[in-house]
């Protein structure tokens, strides 16, 4: 079994500089992982039209789905559009449904839709408009890559608009063992279980609180039944050595790994 | 003027799979921005030998600096050290001095210091070790790449002890002026502006509260005076056109853009 792969592509300088924190790409892997879509790279770049243009390409050819985020906005450093059209070779168009959609949105307000403004209706010839529910100004899938806004509440209302169109696969299985035990005392039941288990991920998460440690066990994989079998073994295997196991039913509160004890 | 180049190689399943929410770009994108090192690129990548091998490779060709987070820890999945030590085509060593701090951090403590956690110790030829004060179990240089812990903690400790040996460059000036005007208002004058001083980058963050909104635009460069005069511009400019713009002094309080109106 092998699931659709994804790559999303980070476009923008004020995340590289730190003054704005990027809070798409772990939202979409959720949603991606959700959809039963491997996300296997994210990447951030600058607003660099030859950075844009290679990137797409490179992640056009190699993934089955690219998702960019960023650089569609009105001003003069919004390059993603230009750069995305390049990167196929085709013009950008003033597209006449984005027009209306952008005409009806300012209508009746105080904001003037001007020059600058009417640049968001600007997309790259043969490309399928995404909806934005929130601000008019449309994202766009251009053949396997979807251009959506850097705004995360805008970015997530395009992706939930494209979620039921995308080709999903099979949601992977995830079940988190809490073990009473460092992550270096069970390293090697890890291991085992690895290895016993093919097609079955087991990474560990050590937590540290006042007075207690343990290790959160994630046992992943796209066969239920073989990540079931997996997670029984190495909770077995745990309270062989004398140590408890037992199996967490919300994977959602494992928090970050804590640093001590490895 | 130009500034050395870094980029950020983040690696782990666990942020591809959106389970564990990286924070290590963000951190590290304004500690590097800070110290006058500018960041190119992010990217997250998988748990997977030849990726790492490839990534490593061809940043290490490419930049400065080399920042890694992830997979150094005492599991089977943490494969760090082993491709890092294939990419510069050198054996993974058993450390002295790396051997020597992990007994010291387990001895009196009830946690055995197993073949699991000896291999923390693994690094590869000819590396330089980076200090953990958080667990002991060091990061490392090899050229120009620093390998660190994913541990956002243990990550921030082992750069506090490596940055002042970087090689930094100019701090960007970076000066907000906020306008009473919508993004997409000012658009033609951010574009002027941008035109006429070179080395000036200019950008702008739409927000939206209640009954007001604004753009706070951010004009960044290397060169001091010449980003106080193109703010200065940009003011002016605004207020020819009957709005107002006032320079805000502390850049840390705005937070990420608002979706309306654009």
């Amino acid at each position: 079994m092998s699931n659709p792969e994804a790559a999303i592509l980070v476009i923008g300088d004020e995340i590289l500089s730190g003054r704005t924190k990027d809070k798409n790409i772990g939202w979409l892997a959720e949603e991606l992982t959700a959809l039963g879509i491997s996300l296997k790279q994210a990447r951030i770049i600058a607003d660099d039209r030859q950075t844009i243009i290679d990137t797409v390409r490179e992640f056009s050819k190699n993934y089955d789905y690219v998702f960019t985020s960023g650089g569609i906005g009105p001003t003069h450093d919004d390059i993603t559009t230009e750069a995305v059209a390049a990167a196929f070779d085709v013009p950008v168009i003033r597209h006449p449904e984005a027009m209306a959609r952008l005409t009806r949105h300012y209508e009746g307000t105080d904001i003037e839709f001007n020059a600058a403004r009417q640049k968001m209706a600007n997309i790259p010839q043969g490309a399928e408009l995404i909806d934005n529910p929130v601000s008019a100004a449309p994202g766009y899938r251009i053949e396997n890559v979807h251009v959506m806004a850097g705004v995360p509440s805008i970015l997530q209302a395009m992706f939930k608009g494209i979620a039921p169109g995308l080709q999903g696969g099979v949601q992977p299985t995830r079940i988190t063992v809490q073990c009473a035990i460092g992550e270096g005392t069970i390293a090697t039941i890890m291991e085992a279980v690895s290895g016993q288990f093919d097609g079955v991920s087991v990474g560990s998460y050590p937590w540290f609180k006042p007075g207690q440690f343990g290790t959160a066990v994630v046992l992943t994989g796209l066969d239920a039944g073989l990540v079931e079998n997996a997670a029984s073994a190495l909770a077995q295997l745990v309270r062989e050595q004398g140590f408890s196991a037992r199996r967490d039913e919300d994977n959602s509160i494992i928090g970050p790994a804590s640093p001590r004890p490895a």
